[in-house]
């Protein structure tokens, strides 16, 4: 639980170690005046904790602990081990990664461990379990930060053998591994476990089941890492210490389905671009996605108050984004709002990244921001902390599929994964109308609407899921080249699964037709209507006798042909319509779904998100906006205090949460 | 020779070692539809057949040629050599190339096996005799494949020494060698053959004859492999088997004129993109080319009935195209027409390259097309089978000069070799020209006209084979860039060659103007009349006074200097000449020669070939062209059976094959 | 000192190795053609003078020395250390570097030999010295070349070693190195000397401070084997034989303000565009940059006759282009004009890099244009040799903020240091003010404005300087993101330091807000007038209240913050305004500073520099343009012998070197 106490966390990464100590009395105070609540201590702390092989030098960190238990700021402390010191490598070089070229990856930033090295788990172990042992009872301890971004590959030859232990649990038998993997295929039979390597450096195309599994190889070998450490300090805490790790949304070497359920508290780093004039969208996507993991309020444990320092050209936040997006991650089901990092650093490889105290100081205008937002939270938290909102529509997304569906090779190399599942929660986003992100295995069935946007690689279990969801009465929209291939990337016999092709109405699908770049089809309902261009795909098929042709290509060599389809309240996008027209259907499929806006009449930059009891009102453009309220209802707006009735203006980034004041229905 | 039966060769890869044997009997019924006459077997089988060191599995194979004797389906039977199984680079690592930055190319794809390893020539040379033992005297057997697409390098410690064993037998002495590369530039005088390393990475430019002799060293070393196992398997075969391998046409890595001469029949693969709107002069190119190298007919060995997965984005072929191409190669020479591969794949990394049986299988429309096809077929061996069509005008083409002309370090890197020849071969198909691809030593005294589009590198030989032909009267058009360097790419004394810069009258040289990318030059020649813009190269030259100038450069630099020059029959083009230009170039110098089109007053979209006792009509566009025939000729087009005299009609991709009825010449 | 007798150095890299000796009687009658006063000889030379081990051939390099002797050709003979022979690395592979993802760089080009092998070390020196031996007091002898454009990295084992011997005599402890690289970051402390290595490929990015401490020793290392070769041809050598390298300018891996130190006389390849409309202008900061190194004359090592062959499209250099960068090297400052080289090679990696003697030979325009460039020189030296011409303005250039500032994870990637410096430098060349290049821990008071386009990292001792400059009175101009850092890359307190702050009138800098590659910024001066846009780069600061805005932002999020301020003589551009502005602007400050253009009333490509007793007017137009004199001065060009008053008239690229007749200020 993130919040017992329910206040919302606010604070960020906390290295006083990279400063004297004599700044860190002036923290104090700043914290203070931001409302800083908690921080997270120690994330890449190893080789000050231990210097030297075997060494512990606890004291700053026991200083530091027992000075900001004083200061009534709890602690989220982390296991040091995202960045082992130097002399990890130096004496055990096998704890260094090699990446597909043979090259190995050295110290000198951070990562640099591989996840299969029995002296990384080793050394890390020990330092661990160590931490937990010291400050597992700590009054400061507020919760477990395990590791940071988990993110490494390694295909050197430590990694060779524990893929093979992977795969030996899985197969079982040689021969069910050459079956999976299709090795018939350019004479790839194994004949030994001892044939089996990670993908490396080939002449050409690659098995894409090795590819396959070795991403899933890596995402269990890294989540092994976080079990063993998560276990060592959950036995020397007290049972409500929370442990968390925070992923990189949207990134694909973990799947965060299966590892948020080895999680207390689910946790996430969200770095929009504040250039991106769907930032705001981004962010939205991000929280519903961290959501869905968390199956109910999460942790936004790092987001930047200005640039970050990553991109080719970094953008600091203009006045007023950092509250927008602060806010709406709480709207949309944050308990915490956390930055990276507390004091922007002077050295070292991101002193470019921003801070909550920039290098301008307390006297900067990012500093003021971040003490109006600390101000802000510090009220909401008795509305809605803890509190979950499920929404009627469900955003189908899984790892597997993508890792699968994005290996070269494939009809197009234009088309990513995540653009298509970005360019549909757009649409919904856009449509104001709530969404959840869910793995299409799960129990869907509280869902009025469930969508796929690009389900390449579906199991068996998921399409019986998705047929029992859509023969029970559910709304399922699929989009292009979805349902192609089995667990083990083998494509289903007429290149889409029959189950699902039976479902939307598909009778034969002759061929993928993937669109160049600057290429779009044209579209049209037959009967006129709805027109659209469509992007990245377009397919021959043949629809079923009873499937209803929603709109069809026009020009071309698909002229005619289905573009979308609807069989009763499946219904299937063969191309990636233009935002307005996807908007439209699935806003369209959504209303006869029953899945309505939190609120009516929205404009369009301004999202409506309900949480606890508030109403949150987000104003995503720069000038103003006015929002009508329901009839007769009257609001207080919690951050300022102000009341509403009839309408609400926002100004620039402006937002209002509304608490209901009394409910009348009508009136006039 | 490919078709003593005269029977075209229908077919393509067939791997059944992928499927279940239950699909195999689906597969011959298949074939029977589609007039399938020979299937290839067995190019990836390695690991299939040799599961284990030493093992041998040949039940399923001989299962197989059975089957399909018992169907009347020849085969073509691959060594499987193209791709040792797992076991082979993990008990002999020295099998593995190394690529010039020293990364192993590991298993996992393809191709991973270094021409030069003793390890891989005793293992390939092992399972290629013992399969030809068995299978050589099979009643199925129509034809040897050996391995496929030979393309690999390898920069590695065995491929060092074999290289220095090539470079002794070459230059015999280290001061020959000293000399040819020209080591007293940079110091790099080798003083033991120990000093002589493949081209690995360095900190700057290269030794370009190292860079040359290595690639001819490499498509050597391949060589040898070829030429081992076409020995073995002509050992254990009757000889009437003729023995192949299929060439990657305009690939760098073979001098494939001089493999032609190793082979029985010449085979290519020809993979036009089906969205290039020249994709038929490609196809038309490649078949001009393999028919130059087998000096007759040839085999289609693989295309695609649909889509490849190697492109960024992979169209499919529209309705239509799959025919339109295959009945051209068979009226450019081709005895047979065949795909990779019959059934497209499930599994593996090309599971999305089409198949002649595709993802749709039976009902899809690609195997419809294929079924037309093959029918067709069947109907034009009698017509056309054996029979080979020398043209009037010959296109010199040499990897040597590829190979020298295409390094780093020359004045543009922005010229590309294969896309010049390109230019000028789609030139002479627009102006409805046959031409032929030949050898700059070839005899070319059959041929009215000879054109060098861009040959950097021509041997002493070479040049006095030019000279030869044209002061015997023949038309030479030589392109820029052309004589520059001679066979240790060296430079010739003048920036061109002696002989050549007479010939064409050209005095001095003083520069190469090479253009940008998006830079053109005006032209004009200097009475009015032509007038065009030159891309990619110009230069700066001195006419000799007897020579004729065609065309000057307008403005710029060169103002008033000469762009294209001729001194009787032998035209020298210093510039690219835009399309039209260059069409007109070289119809005007053609006609001059009294090469003709094989039909007046073509439609720009409409090819004429006559092949054997047919005239073939080839329409790439998707409109309709109607194509006037000689007067008082009257044709029977054996696809259809219908008669054509006056004019003929073409739809969209239509094609007709016609044959004489009777033979009246004018009229009237 | 270049010049003893007052002739100009003319001539070129001569490696009559590359040919038979019966082409060096053909090489002296043409060099006296062209006036050659002196060749570099020996450059490539190892493998020929040390063709094995230990092996001594000088009698090539004996007949070579008498022969130009007799010809009376001074010769510059160079160490051949830039080019081991492939005996060493195949003798001693601990020479071949290594780069950063740990390849070798083999031989087969040049300069594959690390710095800090001490087999590499031995060698050079042994064959060094021997050279020296041999030709240190032959009667041809005019000036030693060490080694050649000094510029490899290694980040092996031996040299990983030498960087943390640099290392500990820098920082003498662990605690000031961890400190010094801020290794609390990341967990990157460091335990022993044996942690610390080169920067090699890492997970992320790398510690700021260790990329900039290995560029630092990197540029040491590569000056310790200057300086040992150096002391060797000194000690075999009469005193008066100056000793020098040549700089590749603008290449980040020298600090050329160091090295300068160490030569007798300081020289250079420069290299400008032939396609560039602002090629002058380069080859114009490029002298004026070495001439800031030299203090004094220079030599001009290496520049080419016609086309370089290393850029993607080589463009020759037009009639007349060669000729007028030479003189205005002359003009600014060159006792030498030399050329890369000689006779265009016929074979190797060069081949189609120009010569003085080009392909075309005698008869092509490149030599002709040579001849005349030769005879003009001859005439020029007793006007200008040895003069030195200092400037007004002073530009302020660093190796280490360059290598500082131009790393990963910095605000933007899309700045470059040279760019940057460029763009400023090109404003005061187009405004006709003549500068200088100088360190910003120079003494500056002899200039009357300082200009620092961007210098990120300054020392303390830089900052002190400037201050004490500018309160001297002096002009100080400062660009965006100057004065960030301190020597070790740590950002100063406030982002900016609180010296510069406070002189140049900031009080506050809250944000930077660099520019994507397309983006603008409007800006304004206050009251009208000055009106431009910004690229690359602005700043969201808050003015000191007395600093003078200059201009300020309009619209977009910095709508009226402060773009350009001055607080009395201190400048501060935080943004790069467009050309003319930059120009209108630094030419106001200028003026108002006192510096002045050499001549009033000069046309847009016209530049004038004073050198000795010669006012040089150098034309860069293709057309026509012409150039008031000061009334009543009269003046001959002692190029033609022509006397010009009033005004003088240049063609295309044409120059005048004006003497003086008489003087009469004014008249009328």
């Amino acid at each position: 639980m993130i919040t017992p106490d329910r206040r919302l966390l606010f604070g960020g990464d906390y290295n006083p170690e990279q400063w004297p100590e004599e700044v860190w009395a002036d923290d104090m105070r700043l914290m203070k005046e931001a409302g800083v609540t908690s921080v997270t201590v120690g994330v890449f702390s190893w080789s000050k904790l231990e210097p030297r092989p075997g060494a512990r030098e606890f004291g700053w960190l026991d200083r530091l602990m027992d000075l900001l238990h004083q200061q009534d700021v709890g602690v989220v402390l982390a296991t040091p081990t995202a960045s082992p010191p130097p002399w990890l490598g130096r004496l055990h070089p096998q704890t260094l990664p090699r990446d597909e070229n043979g090259r190995t990856v050295w110290w000198g930033s951070r990562q640099h461990f591989s996840h299969s090295s029995s002296a990384y788990r080793h050394h890390a172990a020990a330092i661990t379990e160590d931490l937990a042992k010291r400050y597992g009872h700590h009054p400061a301890l507020r919760m477990w930060h395990v590791n940071n971004e988990y993110c490494t590959f390694d295909h050197g030859d430590e990694a060779a053998r524990a893929f093979r232990d992977w795969l030996r649990a899985k197969y079982h038998t040689l021969d069910a591994l050459n079956d999976a993997w299709g090795t018939a295929f350019w004479s790839q039979h194994v004949s030994s476990w001892q044939d089996v390597i990670p993908p490396r450096r080939a002449q050409y195309l690659r098995n894409p089941t090795q590819l396959l599994d070795f991403r899933r190889f890596t995402s269990d070998a890294l989540l092994e890492c976080y079990v063993a450490e998560r276990d060592l300090v959950r036995r020397h805490s007290p049972d409500h210490i929370p442990v968390t790790t925070n992923f990189m949304p949207l990134w694909t070497g973990q799947d965060a389905w299966e590892w948020a359920g080895h999680e207390d508290v689910v946790s996430v780093d969200s770095y929009p671009d504040p250039r991106d004039p769907l930032g705001g969208q981004y962010n939205a996507m991000i929280a519903d996605m961290t959501r869905g993991q968390a199956r109910g309020p999460w942790m936004l444990m790092e987001q930047a108050a200005g640039p970050v320092n990553w991109r080719g050209v970094n953008h600091p936040k203009p006045q007023g984004l950092n509250r927008l997006w602060s806010l709406q991650a709480v709207a949309r089901g944050a308990d915490a709002v956390c930055y990276f990092q507390w004091r922007q650093s002077r050295q070292g490889a991101e002193k470019f990244h921003s801070g909550m105290v920039s290098h301008a100081g307390a006297e900067g205008r990012t500093f003021a921001e971040v003490k109006r937002i600390g101000a802000e939270l510090a009220g909401l938290g008795e509305h809605v902390a803890g509190a979950h909102t499920p929404s009627d529509i469900a955003v189908l997304h899984d790892w597997h599929s993508w890792w699968a569906g994005g290996q070269d090779g494939r009809p197009s190399s234009r088309v990513a994964y995540e653009d298509v599942v970005r360019a549909w929660h757009r649409a919904l986003w856009e449509a104001h109308l709530p969404v959840d992100f869910a793995h299409p295995e799960h129990d869907l069935s509280a869902y009025k609407m469930v969508v796929a946007p690009h389900l390449y690689l579906l199991t068996d279990a998921a399409l019986d899921n998705l047929v029992a969801y859509a023969r029970a009465g559910g709304t399922l929209v699929c989009g292009f080249f979805t349902g192609v291939a089995d667990a083990d990337d083998r494509v289903r016999a007429g290149g889409m699964d029959a189950r699902l092709r039976e479902l939307l109405g598909v009778r034969v699908l002759h061929e993928w037709w993937p669109l160049e770049d600057d290429e779009r089809v044209d579209c049209a309902a037959p009967g006129g209507g709805l027109s659209f261009t469509g992007s990245l795909w377009s397919e021959e098929l043949t629809a079923a006798p009873d499937a209803e042709v929603r709109a069809r290509y026009r020009g071309g060599e698909l002229d005619g042909l289905p573009a979308v389809l609807r069989r009763g309240r499946a219904w299937y996008l063969s191309t990636l319509p233009d935002p307005p027209a996807l908007r439209t259907l699935l806003a369209d499929a959504a209303a006869e779904a029953g899945a309505r806006p939190a609120l009516s009449g929205l404009p369009p930059d301004v999202e409506a998100v309900p949480r606890g009891d508030l109403l949150f009102l987000l104003h995503h453009g720069r000038g103003e906006a006015t929002v009508p309220l329901p009839d007769g209802a009257a609001y207080q707006d919690v951050l300022t205090g102000d009341e509403h009735t009839g309408t609400v203006t926002l100004g620039r980034f402006g937002v209002v949460a509304l608490a209901p004041r009394k409910r009348g229905r009508g009136a006039a």
